[in-house]
């Protein structure tokens, strides 16, 4: 298997997990900067383009796993490949971020969720939505239909 | 930096690359499996209440990374966080899937475009789509224009 490297690091108004907005009806509209490292920007050529942009980055911060556990969402047991939590066999998130602009290595965004000094370790364009009509959401749509939202 | 450890193999129709549609307008509709490792079985719980998972695997067999350089698309170059592109920084692929079925370990999917044997890194829940009219596909919409698609 690789060894995964740092390729630049997120900034963030989220200096601690507490200050994440979380839970049921969470909006992520914080706006932040992606900071490549210099080595790394010629990939970055024509991503302008794009609106919306898959960032896959470390859990740097979290330790172990749990295969099944609480979540903060609805306070019930499930398993961890149903869910976001942080606590995972390979500690690698994604979040999708709306591009605001571009300053040489620097991509201003829209929507992050991280804490500020995350370790990125790719970026990818979106291409594409599931169609609507065929989501379906499990536990996390439940728990949505027992608080009303 | 994490260790990435494999949770799991795609089972596939395809045994080489160029078994894999790609391309512009590339349908990727073809079944396949998600084996789960056994010991990694308990964090499949509540995954059948999802209609989409995000299957987050490795370009296992990929070597060295190309920050700039054409792609098979268009036959023009980009940067390569603007593209799919293998070859990475970090060999992190990921795929949209939908689930048809669970068998234990075994998860039934629509729309796999790995080879055949590849290592899962990781599964998540697909839990929302980007508004449409807000999004933009850059480069590639372009060549889809030029091909009258």
């Amino acid at each position: 298997m690789f060894a995964p490297q740092l390729i630049g690091f997120v900034r963030t108004p989220y200096s601690e997990t507490g200050d994440v907005p979380r839970g049921l009806g969470a909006k992520h509209e914080a706006e932040g900067d992606l900071d490549i490292l210099p080595e790394f920007e010629a990939g970055l050529t024509d991503i302008e383009g794009f609106s919306h942009l898959i960032v896959i980055w470390a859990f740097d911060r979290s330790q172990g796993f749990e295969l099944y556990g609480k979540t903060p969402t609805d306070g019930l047991p499930h398993g961890v490949f149903a869910t976001r939590s942080p606590r995972r066999p390979n500690p690698i998130a994604l979040t999708i971020v709306e591009l605001l602009g571009r300053d040489g290595p620097r991509l201003h965004v829209r929507g992050v969720d991280m804490l500020d000094g995350t370790a990125i370790l790719d970026i990818k364009p979106y291409l594409s939505n599931v169609p609507k009509e065929k989501l379906r959401r499990g536990w996390l749509a439940e728990a949505e239909t027992r608080k009303g939202k």
